[in-house]
């Protein structure tokens, strides 16, 4: 059967994919009465007298909330609130699985960036951290801005900076393997969405110098009077030598390519104009900017996809765990530039010189070292830049 | 150790009360793509097409929103959202022990009527119902109002029709205890917040005839003009003969008294005053309006408290529970007066006369019959109502 027939079939069977149980027994008066009436008064008022014991005696200390407007659902647009939470509900799964955070789903049925702000913020004392995800751009930067700026809690969306730092650990051993430095290569992005901004704006905090980025009109340039304002940013910092060009232009001589933008745009003769052993990262889903075989066909030194068929899936999942995973337990006011680096080195260094190869650069998804790494490197990184709270 | 000081020390170890776990294995590529990406598309894309999948595909089929503004928690007031997390968690607890439905408990920052209304507006495509909690009165009866005319789940005060299906149910089985009848008697509501005014209007909708209600100024007579709204609207269809009086005038030659007040404002001489078996219901926590001994002596037939060290305790733990078990299970547009009465005649008749008697009322909160017994007769109610949707 059709892996999406079988899922949907499999939704219909579990009947949810969350499910919200009780961590106390309450089997007789006594339980009843420290549970709740007449005992549960005495840590109510602990709180009202110190806000800060809500992080000890309510589940906030370990409870993400994972928040979608339904706009931007995985390649499928904007399907409604409602109907992207079998997504949302995955993505709780994961993060109880492979980190033991508590993540709980929640749609909200507006388009409206305040109306989305402050329903999130008037939510925000129930939790411990907010999740936000598949928010269409440009909206998505927009409300990401505002909420870090209201809330005491660390918000983070996925969808940019997941994606961002998986792509930075993947790039690093990439590197290695073709031995070539961070400082020098020409990286070309495609796809100026939040993915691709944010994957640009992560490799400059790593240490990349060069990176340009592109769209369907081909590289920003901040000339261009039809730009954004997030893109017109970006090229400023990106282009500075003002470059105009299509993709192919752009892809000349580069070490790397990274496609979040759409199936089959690049072509072999692209690939062939690079550098030497170029880096290919073509994450279009389902299908890539341009398919593993070919791109090695064309010279592709190491060839990094989305998918799970092939080697070096670039796969958030990888990160979003372990990252709340230590935001959570050194109580972070945010998650900072830093935290994110720390991430991806974290990722990265998992896998050992030894093991390091063109068709392994990133660890399985299954690989139980990861939430553990990435969150004492988070927990680390959040101590030294004064963000930890424990 | 004092309760309370216990409750504070074992809320520390439990670190949360709730916790939102995985329904789903995912230890394989296959399990993550059934479970997350690719496969989740379809669900969505079920969802998408039909809105009412979402209550199959999804885990709202069995979620409840437990929800305050932190504004009357338990007798303490308003100690603010998050410190009345501890009580949010406990309910939600209590809906998972007894009656198997997935609670999770949200605050709401703000205090404003159509900024709450809005916010949970937003967020209840999430969830299959809305269960308010501890939100002061006034402001409880609008926010109920103008949710249940936003919403296509439904949403439940429970401080006021949990309690109400409670008393009601307990009296019920009191009157069969002194053999006097529903029509007949005479009955006295101390104490005219959300609870005192939801037991009158469900009684008065199970067909008790003569209900008078006071407050802490006496007698609710329409022709005081310093009543509030809700309080003039019950003053006129209760209190038609426009008596006016204080608490003492009001209990003399009454049959039941129904306290939701405060401590000790009962007193012998008052029961003594009362008709012959008078029924007693002094529900102020933790200290009753007239402590049961005292009630006894002045004559009182049946006795009950809001307390578990007492006979009879009047617990909403015997009602929400079953009543949102019923409700998700026929996906009820709304719990409507006929599904409460149904309640309060299903917890009544689960003491069988042999059983009946002054002492016990009221089935315990740990009688495993009592959650599948109110959701089948709710269920009923709703179905013969046309308020089912299954």
């Amino acid at each position: 059967m059709d892996i999406r027939q079988e899922s949907l079939q499999k939704h219909y069977e579990w009947n949810g994919k969350i499910e919200v149980v009780s961590r106390v027994k309450v089997n007789s008066s006594k339980d009843l009465s420290l549970a709740y009436t007449p005992g549960v008064a005495e840590p109510c008022l602990e709180i009202n007298k110190d806000y800060n014991k809500s992080f000890e005696l309510t589940r906030r200390n370990n409870l993400v909330a994972v928040v979608t407007d339904g706009s931007a659902i995985l390649g499928l647009g904007d399907i409604g609130p409602e109907a992207g939470m079998p997504v949302m509900e995955g993505k709780c799964a994961l993060f109880k699985e492979f980190a033991d955070v508590d993540a709980f789903p929640i749609c909200v049925r507006t388009k409206d960036v305040d109306e989305f702000v402050n329903t999130v913020y008037l939510i925000s004392g129930s939790f411990g951290g907010i999740n936000l995800e598949d928010i269409a751009a440009p909206r998505c930067f927009e409300i990401e801005k505002k909420l870090k700026e209201k809330c005491d809690i660390p918000v983070f969306h996925d969808d940019q900076h997941g994606t961002a730092i998986i792509v930075a650990a993947g790039l690093l051993n990439a590197l290695k393997v073709v031995k070539k430095n961070v400082e020098d290569v020409q990286v070309v992005i495609n796809g100026a969405g939040s993915a691709g901004i944010a994957i640009c704006k992560h490799l400059l905090n790593i240490g990349f110098k060069n990176v340009t980025m592109c769209d369907i009109n081909g590289i920003l340039c901040e000339d261009d009077d039809t730009l954004k304002d997030a893109h017109k940013e970006i090229a400023k910092v990106t282009n500075r030598s003002k470059k105009t060009g299509n993709l192919a232009d752009a892809m000349k001589n580069a070490d790397v390519f990274i496609g979040v933008s759409a199936p089959n745009i690049v072509s072999e003769e692209m690939v062939k104009s690079m550098a030497n052993d170029p880096i290919i990262f073509s994450m279009a889903n389902p299908t890539p900017e341009i398919m593993p075989d070919k791109a090695k066909n064309a010279g592709a030194a190491v060839v990094g996809t989305g998918r799970s068929d092939f080697p070096n899936q670039i796969n958030n999942v990888l990160a979003f765990p372990g990252i709340f995973r230590g935001a959570l337990d050194c109580r972070a006011k945010e998650i900072n530039e830093e935290m994110k680096v720390a991430a991806s080195y974290a990722i990265a260094n998992l896998i050992s010189d030894d093991e390091l190869n063109a068709e392994y650069i990133l660890p399985e998804a299954f690989d139980k070292r990861i939430g553990k790494a990435v969150a004492e490197a988070v927990i680390t990184a959040a101590k030294e830049t004064g963000v930890s709270q424990i």
